[in-house]
């Protein structure tokens, strides 16, 4: 077993779920505040440098669960939050009762709502909580968090929150509000890339200079928060991923598929997944999303940044 | 004739074509930086204000713009451009050789280019100057102006659009540039319009309080400056025109126009205008572009502020 931890949150047992960009910037915001903190991935050598930098690994979730007051479960989405939990060596049977989970999956309200039930049926709580902000921002303790859940739920994972969180959104007391929220949000920003992307190329492709364009628009009525965040990647270009179009493929598709379920049109939205579909349909999956501008100048001829 | 004007810019004459909200604030910021302005508006009670106000009425374009250094044309499309400048008892014919006209209205660039060409075969100077900002900042002189022409028509209307602008962007030597960029600008506006009338009438649709996905949006990736300004229009149930629905009918429909014309694909752009055409067709075409949330909620059933 451990050292006895050296910080304020010495009672504290925190589990991670996931060993990625995101999750080893969580866990080790975890470990300043001083939890005792086991982690588990499905890449070995995540694990090791983790153990390497103080924390415990752990061969499964089961294992990273055990004795933990909060499991935090880092993975891309529902398919994999319902694994961690429901599967083989899942977290769930070996969490305390009274332990709470913490999903900050990015997922269909309607199964943060069916996930949330089935743990709770078992005398565990769920927090709904759907985070935003990048690999930098996990690390320093900044992460934004959407989240939702009973009151119980909140308490038992405040601490962790407190270690992780630059800013909690307290949106509700049931699971699904969260990651309604976050899906809100996700429809707005996959829209505003594509957008920022289809304007780009047709920059480009009446010869403007794209970077008196950024200029502009940045200081203008059109400008967006994904416009400002993405635009210097086309004209850097530069589109090693910072976020990839994979990941609005999925959440754009997650949109549609809510919309869909309650008869609720989203066209705009749907123009935008489309051109996501394209940009991976060609190869661009795992590219950045504003590989989705590269796109539209390879379908007509527009030349952007690095274009010959 | 007038009064001798009283202050710096003595020797200027200017003319301003169209006393809209737009125009009366602009001619009052010529007037406030000492031009003597001659100016004419379809409707005569806006004449007389202006001439209550300390300026010249005219009874049409060829008379507000004889002897004028610059006519400042503020009216709504191309077509009234054209009119304003080639029509009867047009612009053109009546400015003296070396003058320059200032095009205001959002067009396409290459009738921009169109109108610049005639113009200047007849000795005079044409500056393709769309503007953004509202009737306030036109009338404390703090527009912005998307501004491309020869370094003739810039010299002869520096005067004039210090006076009336905030920032000045130079953006190329011919005219359709600055048209250029504007429509850059209008295509995104008005996808994030369109974007953030999906996006609330969903979160209402689930439920959500709308005004803290409003507090939360603004905050997060998906916010743009159509998000943070129209928003609160939906959430105070007010759709009094501060912009109409059939501006962005216009100006999507010009980017329609222009990107057919140049094979170049603008799906996103193309659904958002189906939003606009169709709050249009519903009979919302004159009041507030956020109106489009109002018919995302009507065709399904969401309960926005104000719904009953």
């Amino acid at each position: 077993m451990q050292e006895p931890p050296p910080m304020t949150n010495a009672t504290h047992r925190a589990a991670v779920i996931g060993l990625g960009s995101m999750g080893s910037g969580m866990a080790g915001s975890l470990l300043r505040a001083g939890f005792s903190v086991a982690a588990c991935d499905v890449n070995p050598e995540a694990v090791a440098r983790f153990a390497a930098a103080g924390g415990q690994g752990a061969a499964n979730p089961a294992e990273a669960a055990e004795g933990a007051d909060v499991v935090v479960s880092v993975v891309v989405n529902a398919a994999q939050t319902e694994a961690v939990l429901f599967g083989e060596n899942g977290a769930a049977a070996a969490m305390p009762e009274g332990a709470v989970f913490v999903s900050s999956a990015t997922m269909d309200p309607a199964i943060a709502r069916t996930l949330a039930a089935r743990l709770e049926a078992t005398g565990r709580h769920y927090l709904d909580a759907p985070m935003s902000g990048g690999a930098a921002r996990a690390a320093d303790g900044g992460l934004t968090f959407l989240a939702s859940g009973s009151s119980a739920a909140f308490a038992k994972a405040r601490p962790a929150l407190d270690a992780m969180a630059g800013t909690l959104y307290e949106l509700g007391d049931a699971a699904g509000q969260g990651a309604a929220f976050k899906m809100i949000n996700q429809l707005l920003a996959g829209v505003h890339i594509a957008a920022a992307c289809e304007a780009m190329a047709f920059a480009a492709k009446q010869g403007l200079d794209l970077a008196r364009v950024y200029e502009v628009i940045t200081k203008s009525a059109g400008n967006s928060w994904m416009f400002e965040n993405r635009v210097p990647h086309i004209l850097d270009a530069d589109y090693s991923p910072k976020s990839a179009v994979d990941i609005f493929v999925k959440d754009l598709g997650i949109v549609q598929d809510m919309a869909r379920a309650e008869k609720y049109p989203v066209p705009v939205a749907a123009a935008a997944l489309q051109m996501f579909l394209m940009a991976s349909g060609a190869g661009m999956g795992r590219d950045d999303d504003a590989s989705v501008a590269r796109l539209y100048a390879q379908v007509s001829g527009a030349k952007l940044p690095g274009m010959k």
